[in-house]
């Protein structure tokens, strides 16, 4: 018999779906994600096709905007928000809106067109996670900005418009609504219990076992005990932290963990499409005792989306459990 | 420059991009639902494929499970809940969960294959949604049943398993998250302005013309002024009604805006593939002033389904104004 589940923090239900339940080769192929190649503005030497770069990592005797690059991030040069101009909020009977301020930026992962997350070298992942926390910590100092969201697109199925792999971060002027309902239900669960709830969830998985997908000494990798879709997967550093930030200076084991579980899905579920956000406390709450920082990573295997666009309720025909055990039993 | 807009029920933010601002055209045609055919279990003839009717329209000499209907309802061959048995609720630590006990039920429309609801007679579409408001009142006597949530996926893109154009109803244990905030936010307005936010709303979209994009006596269709996605439209009673009910008796008005709104879309989006769900009060709610039912219909014309997954934060390329004027034009 399927299950109804509640999302610990969110209170979100879904229905896991055993009568439906789909192995992992029901949902393989048509997205398979292999490049084609062509004329790409993310490869070396077309740096002049894209806006001018803010950040670079870069051998010293290289210029700006030109080849020799590692890792490259610019805005985007269709951009969602403009960053220049002032915040203004209106309102118009039941209506509100402001100006669409905030900061749209590209990372470029790598300068190999061929390249994903999955395959680059680990040191290369690691310089993708400081990209992030440098982006991150810049923007903190915009006093126009609440929230900084970092995402993936990997896959023209999951809403990459070019092929070369990259990221992206948006600035944002308010809370989307997802991390403001986590926020304030994980507050309330602290007022209740004076525990993190992410911190408390993360204990009993690792006692259970049954959703553990992969860990290492500072971070775990969970199928969500509501997961939302087939193959949805967190990754929560194991130690309490309210923002996305490098344990002692080192972002190895965190680049470690995304990598083998992008290797994991890769491998079972033939190079998918996928997404992922980071979520972590808005900018400027420095310190909390209640929020976790975390990664959600989703496969995009599902044609779906369908009554769940309207009603926030999904079907999730993989329990989390076989999930985990295909992701845990994958040779990479 | 883009907006930022808020949704004044759920409090969810958008990006309205006017930079990116797409026009019809730009959706239109490899998502195209034109019908292949081929054997189908929801076609006269092939009754005996499916699970025996709960509810068909039929001449009263023709026997049940057998050619003659005009619509029909039976129980969903692969549910996603079952309808026997106890609920249970159960916990272990931090997680919620109960067993999966619900209806799931399918409503074939019509008997020809290539028909659709922009396409069949207007009567035949007055049928449907008598098909709903029965069976809507006939879960609503099973005390497990806390919603019912009705929902159409059109196209194979959209979620449609079988082209052969038919409707589904689940009722659930619980109330979807959606639709849990849109009751509990307009209840908090009612608490304070004792007023319904939906009146206020479409009184307030009546008066102002720009994001009307279609109505008639009873009802008006509009593009929400915080849409989520391209040609999102909601379709309200103008009148204060907290359920799915026909007002005197009388399914024309909805029948006809119904129609006249897929009609449009047809037109200038090339037959698109899209859900809607049909949003009402909790079952047992009886009477209410706070909550409007309403009709909320997304065409799926953009691939993303990108970040907005993870965050509930949208990106619409199409202004809503824009959107309703394009539908309002359109010539049907």
């Amino acid at each position: 018999m399927s299950e109804l589940r509640k999302d610990p923090v969110t209170g979100r239900w879904v229905i896991i779906s055993v009568e439906r339940g789909k192995r992992p080769t029901d949902f393989v192929s048509p997205s398979s994600q292999r490049k084609k190649g062509g004329f790409c503005p993310f490869c070396p030497g077309n740096e002049y096709t894209t806006p001018p770069e803010i950040l670079a990592f870069r051998p010293p005797d290289t210029k700006p905007n030109s080849p020799g690059w590692g890792l490259r991030v610019m805005p985007n040069k269709f951009p969602a928000l403009q960053v220049h101009g002032d915040l203004n909020k209106m309102g118009e009977g039941v209506f509100d809106m402001m100006n669409g301020i905030g900061a749209h930026e590209v990372i470029v992962e790598t300068p190999e067109h061929f390249q994903s997350l999955s395959t680059m070298p680990l040191k290369a992942v690691e310089d993708v996670l400081w990209a992030y926390y440098f982006r991150l910590s810049d923007l903190k100092g915009d006093e126009r900005f609440k929230y900084v969201m970092i995402f993936k697109n990997e896959g023209e199925v999951a809403g990459a418009s070019l092929e070369h792999t990259h990221s992206q971060l948006i600035a944002l002027p308010i809370i989307p609504r997802l991390v403001k309902e986590e926020i304030d239900a994980s507050r309330r669960y602290y007022e209740f219990k004076e525990r993190c709830i992410f911190c408390d969830l993360i204990n009993q998985e690792l006692e259970d076992g049954r959703r553990v997908i992969y860990q290492n000494g500072g971070y775990v990798a969970l199928a969500p005990f509501a997961s939302r879709l087939p193959f949805e997967t967190w990754i929560f550093p194991k130690a309490h932290e309210p923002h996305f930030y490098p344990p002692e200076e080192d972002f190895s084991g965190l680049a470690d963990i995304l990598q083998k579980v992008l290797r994991q899905m890769d491998r079972i579920l033939d190079i998918p499409p996928y997404n992922f956000v980071i979520h972590t406390s808005i900018l400027h709450d420095e310190i909390n005792e209640y929020y976790h920082w975390h990664l959600e990573l989703i496969p995009k295997l599902t044609k779906i989306a369908g009554f769940e666009w309207g009603s926030g309720f999904y079907i999730n025909p993989t329990p989390p459990e076989e999930a985990a055990r295909f992701m845990r039993e994958a040779k990479i």
